[in-house]
C-alpha cells in the first residue's frame, strides 16, 4: 500500500461541511462529484498528498444515509492507494481478511476501488483504490 | 496544513492488532510507545508518508479506555502534520474552532500535539501535530 489516499466522513449537508472544511484547510474542496450508483454527493479536499472526501446520502438507505442514521456524522472509512488491487485482494484474502466486493468497483475520483469487512479489521472499515484511466 | 500524519485507530489488545495489522500492511510496526500521561500503549506503522497509530488503554478511564466501552473499537482520531501549531492554533480559534488544549501538549513520537473538539468538526476528532526535537 502506497499511501493513505484519503479519509472518508459522513456529513449530514455536504455544503455546510465544504464550508467548514474549508476554513479548516485553508483552502476550498477541489471537485464535487455525485455517485447515483452508490446514492451520495461527494467532495474532496486536498492535505499534501492526501485527500479528505465529504459524503453526503441523496438516499436514505444509501450506505452513507444508514451510517448517519445509526452513528451520526463522523470518519466513515479509511482508503489506502495500491498498484494492483486485484493481487492485493488476493494477498488479503489469503490472510483471512473478509473483502466486501471481490471484484473491484467504480467508485469516485476516478478510482476502482474495494472495501474490507470491519469485523475482520478492529472495526475500520478500509477502502483499497487503484487509479482507473 | 502539511498532510495526514497519521490516523489514530482505538484497539483492544494492541499485540493481536500489531499482528492484524502487520498482515494489512505487509510489514510489522517499527515502533511501540507507552504515553503514560495519556494512559495508552500506542504503535505505528508507515504506509508511504503517512502513519496509521494504534492505542490500547493502559487505564480504563484513559480517554481510549471510554471511547473502546462506549463505542468499540475503531477509527479514534485523525492527526494532520502543520509547520507551526501555535500560530495554526491561534487561526483555527478565529475561524470559530473550539481547541481542547490551548497549549500543545507531548504526544507519542516526539510530537507537538493539540486537538480540535468534535463538535465543531462534524464529529471527527482532529489533532494537530507537529514535530518536537
Amino acid at each position: 500500500m502506497n499511501k493513505i489516499e484519503h479519509i472518508g466522513i459522513a456529513v449530514k449537508n455536504i455544503d455546510d461541511s465544504n464550508e467548514l472544511f474549508t476554513k479548516l484547510f485553508g483552502e476550498p474542496q477541489y471537485k464535487t462529484e455525485a455517485v447515483e450508483s452508490e446514492g451520495v454527493k461527494t467532495s474532496f479536499f486536498k492535505v499534501g498528498n492526501n485527500k479528505i472526501e465529504l459524503l453526503e446520502a441523496i438516499d436514505q438507505d444509501s450506505l452513507i444515509g444508514k451510517f448517519i442514521n445509526t452513528k451520526g456524522e463522523g470518519i466513515h472509512h479509511i482508503a489506502f492507494d495500491v498498484d494492483d488491487i486485484e493481487a492485493e485482494v488476493k494477498r488479503l484474502k489469503k490472510e483471512g481478511f473478509i473483502v466486501l466486493n471481490d471484484i473491484p468497483k467504480k467508485g469516485a475520483d476516478n478510482k476502482l476501488v474495494v472495501f474490507l469487512h470491519p469485523k475482520t479489521t478492529n472495526g475500520v472499515l478500509i477502502e483499497l483504490c487503484q487509479d482507473f484511466f
